[in-house]
């Protein structure tokens, strides 16, 4: 998959927070000497109970922001509707795509047939795009330089009202770059769905890369992270059920033990 | 324009509800006296004070939810950006897509050589989709027989792995459904967004309609809804500004001034 | 328990309202056509089906709204951390609360010592609460009228800065209203943490009485509505589980066949 | 005043993560490529514009985490309502408050003879706390042991029942600690409400306190914050308007006006 998650920024030492606040419930000593006192095998334990009895508001008060690139739109529109969370995403209104990157499904592109029929389509996509947005932003520049605006501004706002319009015609596949910050307990609820094997293939792939880069800043965090079926023990599909549970099991909680022997 | 927006549930008595939510927080008497002694008169001049004070988390109390229909996916990708609201969209990996209808920007339907070179690309991307399908799902239905799924099941499972995959060729035109929850605090800010003139004019004209909706239906809640320079007295979007605060003010005070003659 | 809870008001039709949302993700008709078709017998089964699948969202777009009074303020200091959630309560810095009521834990109210123990130090709180009023009242009023202020406002501003700084003194056990809106996802997430034997009782009580106020008006939705032990078939609290699962389970689900009967 | 606010973690580089996040919505390199070549004056000026058009949303991507300590519950009772954060607080069903430490308002330290009626108050509601906690305690040792748990374990658990029932009698005034995590955006939200001089004195000294700090920290970001007064230029309270916009301004405005001269 040709999509990259770049982990921009974190809360410095956040099991250490997650810890302090935790305890603090639960104290009569100041946050700084909780704070201070904190060794990483006292961290380590209190998180294995944190864990143990549910109480998830403390990881709350860490947050990790991701870069993510070359994914389609598609995958986008599936991963804003995760409301806790904050996001900036390049602009199909501001930013001119002539030439666009798309994302291609593996199994459109393993077939040779249907790579080529998906990629003329692009190709088809992309002249339509540049047509609509010359002729349009041709056409608005007039009417903005008759209203008395500058040749440069004029030019400005007729790009900017072009590509506005040409876009309706790009497709999902699209490629897109978005930034997003989302806190260690909506992580573990977005976990939760989409590393899910019923998830939809890219937003799954972005999971599980982002779960693995979170991993190693904060192990005992997301020591137990995975798809839900994980944290439950049985998968709460029903009828949709992959039925594949123990092999979901091995690769979540197999790297787990992997990692503990290290 | 060829979207349609539907008014499909809200709270009843919104403004009586609202005022007395309000109500409570300066009163000493119970929930229910102040519930039954508000006459229309009272929850008039109360909302007024309300708005003129500011106190906006009363509103929350009552909410909207709207069908709309016929819009575009581009609309629908910033409509969820909007996180304070709840969303049920029509999905595009359960629903098949044939001969999907789609949204034509007006400055592309009303030049004929550019809606031309739209529609074609419009049937090019549909004739891609199909085939996609088509060629997919046999694919994937075969693995599934051999894997001992029945016809029927095998036959399902692999649309539903071929239209998750097709629609990746489906562009931003593409129409969609969506129900939409908003409470009226939140509406508010929407309004004060998206009825801007610089926001876009597919979420533009869909907000206006929704204003006005809201509007036959809490007319002291919305009675100054409208873009933010409609609250604020001028426009805050500096050198971007639209310029027109005059037309905006009559377009939405303007409104309000005719109800209030009725 | 001197508590009561009111449904002040609620989305209409919520079951309906919540299938219509779930079946458009899955459909290709229109809003109206799915709503109108929509008979009892086809919501309870929809509803069922969601529930099967864990298909949540559909359920925020249905909300109510409940008076909730002669609660203390340890129960509402508890409830306002359902963040997902609205609330409009009595304010204590603008309502004076002389010969305030209060809330009597269980515990000591069946002990005779406790209950004049705490009795009595209600009575002293009153006292020192009126003291305290009076005095600062008194000086904030000579201060604004030197300012300028008329006798009646001076009046007025001096008597909320005063009640502002003597309510220090109000205990927990105060007595207080709020008006809250919850939609019908964060309601099955608030009886899943509130409803369980370690909550603590005054909100457990508050909890379930709510749950049979909405089980009345969705009884499809809240169905298995409960401590989060019903959904799970198990205690997670580990340690700390009250060890009467067989017990609750009959007391949630005991209720839900009873109905079923009728 | 007595209380202490520490930051106890906050995102790495915040001005250089918002402008990253703002940048990428209107350009077509990558999240590494803008990140990297940012540097310090670009930063500033980038925020500037942001502030100017008001593109709050990559605000949202930096949060900053307090621990807050010697405010009183009526501080925290206020302060919760603020839904876009995370919290964690001392619990008094789980710490016992023998001898609590309580917030006195100055209005009534600076006064002898109410200084001490309120200080008489709280001793007496002390030796009340204390004696519930005994008495409870004891009875509801007696009642576990007889149901079979051990002597520690029957200790335990009824020293949590009976301080959970105890402290219904405790004050407003008791001392509380907190850790709060918000984001940029809503502390700029929170500044606006809390720093007002309408706001309550004791969250408005946190509220000011807090905007000191993260003025250290992310000077460009929070240039302009304060009441919501100072942004826009006059102030929406109506009648309820404390009168000093002047003096105001001077004191979050000149503050910055220093800050630039160093």
């Amino acid at each position: 998959m040709g999509f990259k998650v770049s982990l921009l920024s974190h809360t410095p030492e956040p099991e250490k927070v997650v810890a302090t606040a935790a305890k603090l419930c639960y104290s009569n000593t100041s946050v700084e000497n909780i704070f201070d006192r904190l060794d990483d095998e006292a961290i380590k334990n209190f998180l294995s109970f944190l864990v143990e009895i549910g109480h998830q508001s403390p990881l709350e008060h860490v947050s990790f922001t991701f870069g993510i690139e070359g994914v389609s739109r598609s995958f986008t529109h599936q991963l804003v509707r995760h409301r806790i969370a904050s996001y900036s995403q390049q602009s199909q209104r501001y930013v001119r795509l002539d030439g666009f990157e798309y994302v291609i499904p593996p199994s459109i592109e393993e077939d040779e047939e249907l790579k080529t029929i998906f990629e003329d389509t692009m190709r088809e996509i992309a002249r339509t795009y540049r047509v609509l947005t010359e002729k349009l932003q041709e056409k608005h520049r007039a009417a903005f330089v008759s209203k008395g605006f500058s040749d440069k501004e004029a030019f400005k706002r007729a790009e900017k009202m072009a590509i506005e319009d040409a876009r309706y015609v790009l497709p999902n596949a699209c490629e897109t770059k978005i930034i997003m910050t989302m806190n260690a307990r909506e992580l573990l609820h977005f976990f939760g769905e989409r590393c899910c094997n019923r998830a939809q293939w890219e937003i799954r792939s972005v999971a599980d890369k982002i779960l693995e880069i979170v991993k190693e800043v904060a192990p005992n965090i997301f020591r137990f992270a995975g798809p839900k079926c994980i944290k439950l023990g049985y998968c709460p599909e029903g009828k949709f059920s992959c039925g594949e549970f123990e092999q979901v099991k091995k690769k979540y909680l197999g790297k787990r033990e992997k990692d503990e022997n290290n």
